[in-house]
């Protein structure tokens, strides 16, 4: 099963996947999802939203249990992150078969569609839409870099976009969620190969503009310039440093400058912060700290900072019994987590949580991302315990 | 004249201009360039190299006396950076003829194509080709941001690209050139309004590649990166505080990062040093200490650090005696130069010199690039005394 998904999509010069909503590599992936449900006499159907969907039982008697992740990547990411989710799942049920385990509760996997929001932007867009965390509207007016339409895109492959937006029948019939996922961080190394999510970590991305003023590198006095590089290096170190201090994490991972030429000082420098901390407290805190580094540096430089706030998502709480029952059944630690997921948005609306498998590389979203093969087969078993605890017996 | 020249090229939404080569607007300044040869009655012609040329006097009598500069302009570059040489040294022919000049020398008028570089990437085409300093086969394989080369696009503009290269023929029939600029920094603001150049400081580019790791924001450790945006941040404010001390410019205006995306740690960032000195020996070690400063950091983030020479142009000395003839002529100060400029490359091949004109604003490469009417007449006046000098009575 593994082994027929991980050339889907895999640039053969860098290694990493290209599996972008919608696109040919993300249509392989679909049609792989659905001869794997069709191959085990499961109940295809796909959404309003274009989430997959294969089901144990009878998805109109309710209460179901639903495991899954997405298949779609970042670009250049890594084979784990989300696909490893969706083959644990028909694995799992494989297991449970195998076990001859006796369903009380209908079962399904899901691949929820464009996880990533590599092409569009904005991420977990199938779960989003199901939840009504992105409106209709919002979705249409999506773009790629290439100027074409979420809604265009999705017609394109075969999928309906009349039909998309809030999916409250659909998520009224789920009495769990339980996505697997490679560990992002290495929280997991010393410890147990398999985890159960506690918290999704508050985050947001906070777009800084350094206004300076364009002028010649080989002429201009440095006591005549208003170099935004300046102030935007010293928010970099800044950020850094201020994130360590509080136990949180912030990034500088994109910049766009203006005119961006060799000879030429900056105008502008826009630089892009990624900011998660383990409670909302923390987090503003160490926003503020880092503009108030970057204006106080502006001061100096000549430089006026502008700061937007581009997307917050505050802090995701697993439900509380789930959490437990999972940590209990598998004697498994419970670990805070700093990445989005499909679980996070769902978890407004139905009961969910999250297990996670060892990375020993500690890398993600990108192809050195790793588990070790071992890690993968107790994941399973571990996600078969927890389904056969949820599904299996009179809840 | 000036008004004539004044809006081709500027964009309506910036201020700025953007004459580049062989583009349409640098095609309305070359037929303004042939028509203020012809209205004036003086022989107009296109050299080899796209180069034009407006002579008083006979072309082949030799020992000429050439004035003039560029008419292309960096993107949203300001109204002055060239244009203002090429038509004061119309004006300044006016002048001489007003005065009644007896010309004992053939005088030219000269508007070099490409100095700046913007569209192919490589500075002073024009003169470049003419002196050898650029040799054909280079220039053949020069391609623009859209992959058009460089003879395609001279080809596309009327001019045969079958006849590029050296042209020491119509060099040898140059006695001096005199380039008249705006200047590009302060030196002037506080003295006299026109300086005469003493020497083009040595200057290079330097690219900085720090390779780190990609991985993803929200979940690696900050002991566990290896960011290099952190490793060019230093360098960055490295760069400033190196040429602050050696009295030396040192600038970070272009960057590229990848994968360039929020919620990733940068796996490469690429930035592009410009720095310039007072004389090489300097310009050396204030490069060595940037470079080791990156080294140092890059240490502790885990960070390689790779530099590639780009570019390097040793110090230009102009013609001591010519400089020195000027200088005493118009009482004006001998400043230095941070820039390149087509008389930095003729002074390979011809006795040369430069007049700066006083920029009020400092500001170069810039709609905010400025001089004062005054200031334009007193250059005008200044490069007619020079030429009258030089052109007028027995050398």
């Amino acid at each position: 099963m593994w082994a027929e998904l991980l050339p889907v999509g895999r640039s053969a010069a860098t290694g990493g996947y290209r599996r972008h909503a919608w696109n040919s590599a993300d249509a392989e992936g679909r049609a792989w999802f659905e001869q794997q449900a069709r191959s085990r006499g499961l109940a295809y159907e796909t959404d309003r939203n274009g989430n997959q969907w294969a089901w144990h039982g009878d998805p109109a008697a309710g209460n179901a249990v639903v495991t899954g992740s997405h298949l779609d990547s970042v670009p250049d990411g890594g084979a784990y992150d989300g696909p490893l989710g969706v083959v644990s799942a028909f694995a799992a049920l494989d297991e449970l078969r195998a076990r001859g385990a006796g369903f009380t509760r209908p079962l399904a996997v899901v691949n929820f569609a464009d996880e990533e929001g590599a092409r569009f932007g904005v991420a977990c867009v199938g779960s989003r839409l199901a939840t009504g965390a992105l409106d209709r509207d919002a979705a249409y007016a999506l773009r790629d870099a290439d100027g074409v339409r979420l809604p265009d895109a999705m017609e394109k492959a075969g999928h309906d976009p009349a039909l998309i937006g809030a999916d409250p029948e659909r998520l009224g019939r789920i009495g769990a969620f339980v996505e697997l996922h490679v560990e992002q961080g290495r929280y997991l190394t010393e410890r147990q190969p398999v985890g159960v999510a506690g918290a999704i970590w508050p985050h947001g991305r906070w777009r800084f503009d350094f206004h300076g003023e364009a002028n010649h590198a080989g002429t201009t006095l440095l006591a005549d310039r208003r170099d935004p590089m300046l102030t935007y290096a010293t928010t970099v170190l800044a950020a850094r440093k201020k994130a360590r201090l509080a136990g949180a994490l912030a990034t500088f991972g994109k910049v766009a400058v203006e005119p961006n030429g060799t000879n030429a000082i900056a105008s502008l420098v826009r630089g892009w912060l990624d900011s998660r901390a383990p409670d909302e407290q923390t987090l503003r805190q160490v926003v503020d700290a880092i503009e108030q580094a970057a204006v106080e540096r502006g001061g100096r430089d000549g430089v006026r900072v502008e700061l937007t706030r581009e997307s917050y998502t505050p802090v995701v709480d697993f439900d509380g019994p789930l959490r437990d029952r999972l940590a209990a059944r598998l004697d498994a630690p419970v670990l805070p987590t700093g990445a989005g997921h499909d679980a996070g948005i769902l978890a407004a609306a139905v009961p969910t949580a999250m297990l996670f498998v060892r990375n020993p590389s500690g890398v993600s979203h990108s192809p050195a991302e790793h588990a070790e093969r071992a890690d993968c087969h107790t994941g399973v078993t571990a996600l078969a315990d927890v389904l056969e605890d949820l599904a299996c017996r009179p809840s």
